[in-house]
């Protein structure tokens, strides 16, 4: 299919020009003004063109909980999440549309999914998830979140000794599994790929970076993990490496250009020096690190040391959204208060260029992906500038950025394919979406969780609460 | 009118029931399970009810700037603010019904206007806004925004010789405006309510704050203020008066139960007594705070010394938007890093409880308006739990205040008048107010503010940059 998007804004070096733009098959084919019509014709007047933002980090299973657990750190909040997690892969189909659609109608067109198994089903977990991504036709990351400790793990001792708790599945079964995956589902070229991605130094052993690092190697993979989320996890880090979890990170091999990290809120500068050296890429979640108390990550430390970073939104449990917007804004304005200095702070065009093209470069995409460039992909949003969270007329980019906006996605392409057009998805019913969702839920206001229960006493002491 | 919700949830103490609710003339008639109809009948099925929540800080006319202010903190936001500020009453008015639509779209049924006064317009000013709200008909709270001092009186010298310019217009002059526009528009029972609200220590004399007390006390008029949004303004206290803004304000007798005041970044524990002790109200706007760099307020503490706590958008130049779910949002969320025990942190039915009740009683209309009582006004939003953002069915307030729901409101009842009706305002043409926000302005991403090049030398000297 060819498209012809006529008269939309687009921004440039200094302010905004009107330009046309066509798509050919897959790719831009041509940006200028006063293009000939080829193929359908799209009217962009008054519309603003941008490329696709990543929502670089997320469990789109998780939507299934959202709203639901109290505010409480990762380490108990997890604890709950596990309790409650889905067991029937065809919930994990319809979150999985739910996160991209959310996704797709606030401006990302690619999504990171570290998404967690469900254990027994570990294949047919991802086999539900590359249903629901193939059908919407969002380009997708999908990252099975593997381990091989169990929950309890993840809690520094301080000291004392605790018993560890088996996992339920050997680290050799694990790389096995996700070697299946791999060849299985892996489809760059169909806008599916596979990503190593190990949840964390908290709850993997060195064996399971190893084996994952063979097979990124192996298959051209990028890898991901959860890093230093939590002061916890930066104790737990010190209790079992004798160095930051950022040092063992690099000691072991982990970190390349190809490695993108969830978090990364608790680094000190000797570990921001490791992740510059090693063009390891940051992935800001900051709804999900207010929500659960994590912290502020030193994002501002991050760009002047010339780290990429691009924006998550978390699962929807510890967010509660999966709206993009929502994440740059807040992951744009929170660090005014880590820097007295406003010449350091991030503008609305710098965060555009973080969730697209930082996106982008973490995921090894940034010759094919991530800007408005004649050749590469047609990974593409349209935003409706008459839209009325839009308005009065001022900076597009700032009104996107720092407002609030509302129905404002007005057409997506991904890999040149349309699928989102007058502000409706094109490829699956919403309306059949939203039924089964509700259908499969109820409200409910009160659980017990009880792990939170058995560790609680514990993650206080510890955390000398 | 009367009207009978049928069949709604609400929140009781262990969870939520379903209950109908009588509406008659401006009041609550009934609530209780299955009640005859009386006048209309609303489907109440699958939807939440929840006292309207308080805007309870605003300046509307900023509308027409936002997304353009380029990250910088508000001292110098504030030059480039006045420079472009609107000149004609008509575009007050539109400002105003956009913020009043945004405001009762995201769940908001009373707002709070600090509003910024045309030189020379002062009376025409007001009429414009009190008619946009009388027209859309939410609850209005006017706080006209005067000062007795020029703009560069707000930045500390540092201890250095400043020359003072003067203000345009004398402080009897001010107050005397004051007086005619509380005559001519203060009417409660129709909804239009004035306050009296020197916009800050930092461009307000002495005489000003004693003649607003008066008038406050003459025409029972709450007050309002900024109070210590940045540190400058906590140097500048210092550099004025030789204790703290909030002694300062204590001692000229400004603080008591029917005073609110913005922001309160900057206050030190003795501060704090001060507010518990004279009962005055808090209002944050924690989005501004971002977005300016203005710091974090010590809401947990405030919480904690008993002082009443509610939530505002602040203007749209530095948010830059109406949304109160996202302020409420982002204001409950953001104190976990302040704060290391979760037992703190703000739940969602508390953030619930802090918008709706803790606004009226801010505004000294706790009695009448701010919980589902019978008896009580009916200031009323009902929330469309189907909406796909507010799914899958979790806890209906986890979702509606940690998530981002998107276009869930499905109606609004002020004093009685519903003025929303499925999701759609009943009472102006939102089209017609697109239109007109559209053609009275146009895009632009750069413009030089004098001011702001004026005082940027000075004002980095004194902060140290």
């Amino acid at each position: 299919m060819s498209y012809t998007i006529q008269q939309a804004l687009i921004p440039v070096e200094d302010g905004y020009t009107t330009v046309d733009v066509q798509i050919e098959n897959d790719r831009i084919a041509a940006i200028a003004p006063q293009l000939p019509i080829n193929g359908t014709a799209i009217d962009g007047k008054n519309k603003l063109l941008l490329p696709g933002f990543f929502n670089a980090h997320t469990h789109s299973s998780e939507m299934w909980q959202r709203g639901m657990i109290p505010p409480v750190p990762l380490e108990l909040w997890l604890a709950e999440l596990y309790d409650f997690a889905p067991l029937d892969p065809e919930q994990v189909y319809l979150s999985a549309l739910g996160t991209a659609v959310e996704t797709l109608l606030s401006g990302g067109t690619s999504v990171v999914d570290h998404l967690v198994l469900i254990p027994g089903k570990e294949i047919e977990t991802v086999a539900a998830a590359v249903r629901a991504y193939r059908e919407i036709g969002i380009r997708a990351f999908v990252a099975p979140l593997i381990q091989d400790e169990a929950l309890t793990a993840g809690i520094p001792t301080g000291g004392k000794e605790v018993e560890k708790e088996a996992f339920f599945r050997s680290t050799n079964e694990i790389l096995a599994m996700m070697k299946d995956v791999v060849t299985q589902f892996h489809r760059p070229e169909e806008g599916i790929n596979l990503l190593v991605a190990p949840t964390g130094i908290q709850l993997c052993s060195d064996a399971l970076f190893t084996g994952c690092i063979e097979l990124s190697d192996r298959y051209n993979l990028c890898r991901h993990s959860h890093l230093l989320e939590t002061k916890a996890q930066q104790k737990l880090a010190r209790e079992k490496y004798d160095c930051s979890a950022v040092e063992h990170l690099k000691q072991i091999g982990y970190l390349n250009d190809r490695t993108s990290l969830a978090h990364c809120v608790w680094l000190d500068d000797d570990d921001i020096a490791i992740l510059a050296k090693t063009k390891s890429t940051v992935v800001h979640n900051p709804l999900s690190n207010l929500r659960l108390g994590s912290g502020i990550a030193p994002i501002l430390k991050y760009r002047q040391a010339g780290i990429n970073v691009s924006f998550g939104c978390d699962g929807s449990a510890s967010n509660d959204s999966q709206d993009l917007l929502e994440a740059i804004k807040i992951g744009s304005i929170l660090h005014t208060v880590t820097d007295p200095d406003y010449r350091h702070w991030i503008t609305p065009r710098q965060a555009v260029e973080m969730a697209s093209c930082g996106g982008a470069k973490g995921l090894n995409v940034s010759d094919t992906i991530g800007t408005l460039t004649v050749g590469k992909k047609a990974d593409l949003v349209v935003y409706n500038l008459t839209n009325l969270s839009l308005l009065p007329r001022t900076d597009p980019i700032g009104l996107l950025i720092l407002g609030r906006p509302t129905q404002v996605v007005d057409s997506v392409w991904v890999n040149g394919k349309q699928i989102v057009s007058g502000g409706k998805l094109t490829t699956i019913d919403i309306d059949e979406l939203r039924q089964k969702l509700f259908h499969r839920s109820q409200w409910s206001s009160q659980r017990q969780s009880k792990t939170v229960t058995d560790i609680e006493v514990r993650y206080r002491a510890v955390m000398g609460l």
